[in-house]
This record gives C-alpha cells, sequence and structure tokens, in this order.
C-alpha cells in the first residue's frame, strides 16, 4: 500500500543535544587547577555559576591562583574529598589522575550530579565546546569530539562575519518586547503581542535589527495597535530620515497608517 | 601597591553554560504532544535518545503521532504519572497546564532529574537553541531567552555563511586523526602525534580543510615523520597537480623534503 511520505524533519542521528545550562547561583565545583580548570571556570563564571576549585594551593595555575585570590572563586586548598559533592550541582574534573577522575564520576553518578571528566567521553554527562559570545547572544560550536581546533577555528570564522553589534540586535528585540508590554500590559493580548514581535522580527532583517535605536522602538511601537510592521527604511523615513527614494515619508504609500 | 593585572580573559556575566548533552541511549520523558514536544523530540532523536512521549492520543500533533505510529518513540497514551519519571534521565514538558507542569518539575527536582518546562524560564535548568547540524558539526545560537525567532534567524545567516561541506571538514580531521594513529600507533608518539595535528590545523583554512580528499590525506600523512605541514597548494602541487605559479613541485623549493 504506497502512502504520501509526510514531510516532517528527518531525524540525522549522531548528535549531542545542546542545551544553554542555568547555573546562576548553582555551586559547580571544579576539581583540579591547571589549564583544562582554568578555561572551565570561566565558562562557568560567565553563566553566574558559584564556583568551588578543589586543588592544592601548589597544583594552581597563574590563572586559576589570580581568580582564588580575587575572590572570584572559592577555594578548598586540598585534594578532593568525597564530602566535596555534598552541596554540588555539577561536577567538573581536570586532574592528570585517571583512577581518582574515575572515581569521582562513579561518585557523581551515584548522586546524580552531572559531571564531565575533561579528555574521558565515557566519563562525560555532557561535552564543552567553543563559544562565541556578545552580550546575551551565545554561539557554540561543537565537532562531538572529532576536532577541538577546528571548532574553535569555525567559532572564530562565525565571530568574523556577524555584524560587531549582534548582540545589541538581542538586546533590541528584548527591549522592544519589555517596551510592548509596557504600553499592552493586558495578558488576555499576549498572543497579540506575540503576533506583533513575530511579524517585526520577519520584517527587520537582524542586520537592521542591530541597528535600531531606542528611538527607533518608540516610533515602531506606535503600529502596534494595528499589528502592522513598517520596513526598517519606512521606519527611518516616518521618522523624518531623509529618504532615499524621493518618498513622501507621510503621504500613506507604505499601506499603513502611522498610529501616534 | 600597584601591580601589574594579569592579562587573563575577563569574565562576562549574565550568560549560559552551553553544553553539547550526551544522550545517546538515555531516556528522555517527553510530557506533552503539541508542536513544541514535537521540536524537543527531533533534537532527542538527533542526539541518539531513547524517547517516551506521554500524551494521550487524541493530543499528539501530526508530526509526533507520525513519529509513534514509526517506532521512533515510545508512547504513553495517558496523561503525566509520578511513575513515568522512574527511568527518566531528562524530562521536557510541554503542556498547556501551568499547574501540571510546576508540579512535574517539583518532582524532578526532588528526584534530580534535569528537567525543562517550556516557556517557564525559572522551571528551567537548560534552554533550548536554535541549532545547526552539518554532519559532526552542530553550531547552536542562544539569546539566552531574549529573542528565540531572532536566534533561528542568526543560526540560519551563520548556515548560509558555512562553506556547504563544512562537516566533511570536521570528518577530514577525524579521519586523518585515525589514519595518523594506525600509521604511527605508539602511545609514546602522542604528544607527537597532537604536534602534528596541531600544525596542520594552523596551517590550513579550515575551509581548505573541507576540500581535503582521502588521496590528499594519505599524502599529507607523508610529511608526518619529519613534523611538517606542507600548506595546501604545496601539498596539492607535491601530488602533481597543475602549478599556477609554474614551480617545479618537487625541486625542494617548499623547504622542506617530501618523505616516501
Amino acid at each position: 500500500m504506497a502512502s504520501a511520505k509526510p514531510k516532517f524533519p528527518a531525524i540525522k542521528p549522531g548528535g549531542s543535544l545542546i542545551l544553554a545550562w542555568q547555573v546562576k547561583g548553582k555551586h559547580v565545583v571544579v576539581v583540579g587547577g591547571g589549564e583544562v580548570a582554568a578555561g572551565r571556570i570561566v565558562h562557568c563564571l560567565n553563566a553566574d555559576a558559584v564556583v568551588t576549585v578543589v586543588c592544592p594551593t601548589s597544583g594552581l595555575n597563574p590563572e586559576v591562583a589570580f581568580r582564588v585570590s580575587e575572590g572570584q572563586v572559592k577555594h578548598t586548598d586540598r585534594n578532593f574529598e568525597q564530602s566535596d559533592l555534598d552541596d554540588a550541582d555539577m561536577v567538573l574534573v581536570a586532574i592528570d589522575d585517571p583512577a581518582a577522575s574515575t572515581a569521582i564520576w562513579k561518585l557523581c553518578k551515584e548522586r546524580r550530579i552531572p559531571a564531565n571528566i575533561a579528555d574521558v567521553p565515557p566519563e562525560c554527562d555532557f561535552y564543552f565546546g567553543s563559544v562565541h559570545r556578545d552580550g546575551p547572544l551565545q554561539i557554540m560550536v561543537s565537532t562531538n569530539g572529532k576536532g577541538p581546533r577546528l571548532a574553535a577555528s569555525i567559532r572564530k570564522f562565525i565571530a568574523k562575519q556577524l555584524p560587531s553589534n549582534a548582540g545589541n540586535a538581542i538586546n533590541s528585540i528584548g527591549n522592544l518586547r519589555v517596551k510592548l508590554r509596557s504600553i499592552a500590559p493586558d495578558p488576555a493580548e499576549s498572543r497579540k503581542r506575540m503576533a506583533w514581535m513575530t511579524k517585526v522580527s520577519d520584517t527587520f532583517s537582524w542586520e537592521e535589527m542591530c541597528k535600531l535605536t531606542d528611538e527607533d522602538m518608540d516610533f515602531l511601537l506606535r503600529y502596534y495597535p494595528e499589528n502592522k510592521a513598517p520596513s526598517f527604511s519606512e521606519l527611518r523615513i516616518a521618522q523624518g530620515a531623509p529618504d532615499p527614494q524621493g518618498v513622501d515619508p507621510f503621504d500613506g504609500s507604505f499601506g499603513f497608517s502611522v498610529g501616534a
């Protein structure tokens, strides 16, 4: 019996489940104080985690020692002990001791604590990748363990392509949503708000989004009541910017009326 | 007392900890069968998870119903019950019932099961982002909840910039590493192998890496014994490709001798 094949996304097995883990105020225990640990610590602090480094002072590299001395991380000045897991929400191990690493991994699994043992893929609930950061924007490149250096190279390539103010686009959208909620706070209007945000997002290229000023946004909100979204150039022209096309900004030729 | 400030990466708080979660063979419970659930299911199947959808058949949308009928996911044909968590490694909730969602979240937290309640940020251990996938390459764009549609738009922008065979570059590097290990299997040589892989990765642009054929790689390995890395054009010329510069490929003018 022949049947039309439904057009749903094809499954592409073999990847990871890439997730933006929320560790704000969570307790991450980093075991080790070398270069790998230093990298992990930066990732965690960038995500507002509370970090404890477990490592004898003699084993801290200059960067980790610096973060300890600045109070950016807590420091347990000895080798790992089981009690270090008592209030851990996540454990990252980066020590040159496979037996000790495996022992810590097993303890974490008994306690259902997510853990990563550096360089031991089977003893990892998750892998790290190469992350580009621009304000609220984070782009993570993973090669699923096949080429960490290439991941970093791809991440740099991507960063070079992005407009320098890409993070601003996201802040703009976030601000626009907040402003919108303040002029149209009715919970019953949530569907209308969402539909308009979608319309604006679909109308503007994200490069244009980057250029949106606070003034632009306030003006843009005037289009909300009628659920209209002007193009970026229409928006600028409507505000009285010089019109490259010679069109009178207020002649109604854009097919929508400007509320105000 | 003035002291030189160490030059370590500055902390940029406010982000997430983006991780490539390993869920191969792990049990992910998806509660709900609508559009959001459908998206979650694809993410999980792409990462080789074992997925159970908990939702009455009447609540399944066509895509989820299709995945159930194809046996891609297991199906529990009723509303959520506490026992659904018994062997869950991760729980994703996407139902239009805030009270039930919160109850599930609390149960997950009691049992230390990582969970995501769609559209309820405070009840999420992690957020999803927009993911580009090309073979082993995964690029995840997160706006940290500020603009999901913009994340998708940035993801598409990035995908457009990448060479169409970017995933191949990663497979190439992976293959080269495997080939290298087979011609130089001595564990004592691991440092030399790593140094050479690094040299090659640093010499080739990743666009060039994409173009590496199997033949190129076999030829490239001849440079390993002397820890040399030719440029991509040198490699092609050395193999007898037409030389745009008119240089005799074997006159030794590249500054290294070709082993073999």
